[in-house]
């Protein structure tokens, strides 16, 4: 995944800026995003609001780094699954529990959306489209290595395959679905639509 | 489905219980469900207050018969395609697209949730979960005709199966994703997510 370096500035001081997505994450997960400015965030930092500049240009740019940063690390440990050796139907199995279970953890908290993800979804911001993207991109590498172990049926065409399952998957993975429904309700739907896809993959 | 009396009370002028219940729904679609009260709506449909209230007790008694009236006009629509002598592929696919083109218009009026649709999820009316019931029994029949005929599969216990495809059809029916997507792309959804339960039914 490309580090997004949309609306941010200054040294490449790689780590002191993860440091601050971190301590912004924490700061916004505490006070909400909206009511934050970057003055009282850069005050809660223990830093100036000058040093804030030099990394992000406006709170947006913080917010949509915390969001890469959050979902980037959601994708690496779905890429641990993508990359074992599961066999196939167990990898996709696995794959679609963590994914739901990820999302569950990191995009609400007490049960509520997190402000920052409110912010994303009614916004668009690009994190948005990229971990659809992301996501179409791991559910395609484990399609195709369930083709190539001949697990999967090979007549539909892969990309129809990899939408469909994605939007079956909706209720699983939609942050505003997962704030509506209690996560036992979700947890029950994985249930049997995990076994629907992968019934729908046989040859 | 049995015809829900909460809230309502008086004599049994059926006939004209509806007509307030269509000129309610008119009025609430027109200038909203929540700053509307029972005497603004009672003026405007040309009645009394007190006239009003020998059918509907509250204004959100008045709410919920529109919702179950218009849930049950939906549910009609659908039954019919569920007696119909189609095959039975045909007839959950003709169900499937039909269910999903009536929820985006009558939960959705250019493209806003309708308040009382918003008032019902939030507070949980029995109408919403009677809709489930509904819309499962007539998955579980079209399921059943399939099985049947030997065009669908059986080793798959009904009920998971059923559950499964409601829940797959999460992002073409419920109010708050259709009014989060654009209804271009739940009409792309729908047509690769069809194919993909078409496909876990088969033998």
């Amino acid at each position: 995944m490309p580090v997004s370096t949309l609306g941010q500035r200054g040294p490449t001081e790689h780590h002191r800026r993860e440091q601050i997505i971190e301590q912004a994450n924490r700061h916004f997960r505490l006070y909400g995003y909206r009511k934050t400015s970057v003055a009282s965030l850069a005050k809660s930092i223990g830093v100036s609001s000058a040093y804030l500049y030099r990394f992000f240009d406006s709170k947006q740019a913080i917010g949509q780094a915390i969001c890469h940063s959050v979902l980037h690390g959601m994708h690496q440990q779905l890429q641990q699954i993508v990359d074992s050796d599961l066999p196939p139907i167990e990898r996709l199995r696995h794959f679609i529990e963590t994914a739901c279970q990820l999302s569950l953890e990191l995009f609400l908290q007490e049960g509520r959306m997190q402000e920052v993800v409110i912010e994303a979804l009614q916004n668009n911001w690009p994190t948005v489209d990229q971990h659809r993207q992301d996501l179409l991109a791991q559910i395609t590498a484990l399609v195709r290595a369930g083709r190539e172990s001949g697990d999967f049926e090979r007549r539909t065409p892969l990309d129809e395959v990899v939408q469909g399952i994605l939007f079956a998957l909706t209720a699983c993975l939609h942050p505003v679905l997962l704030e509506i429904h209690p996560a036992e309700k979700t947890r029950q739907g994985l249930l049997v639509v995990t076994p629907l896809i992968l019934r729908s993959l046989m040859p």
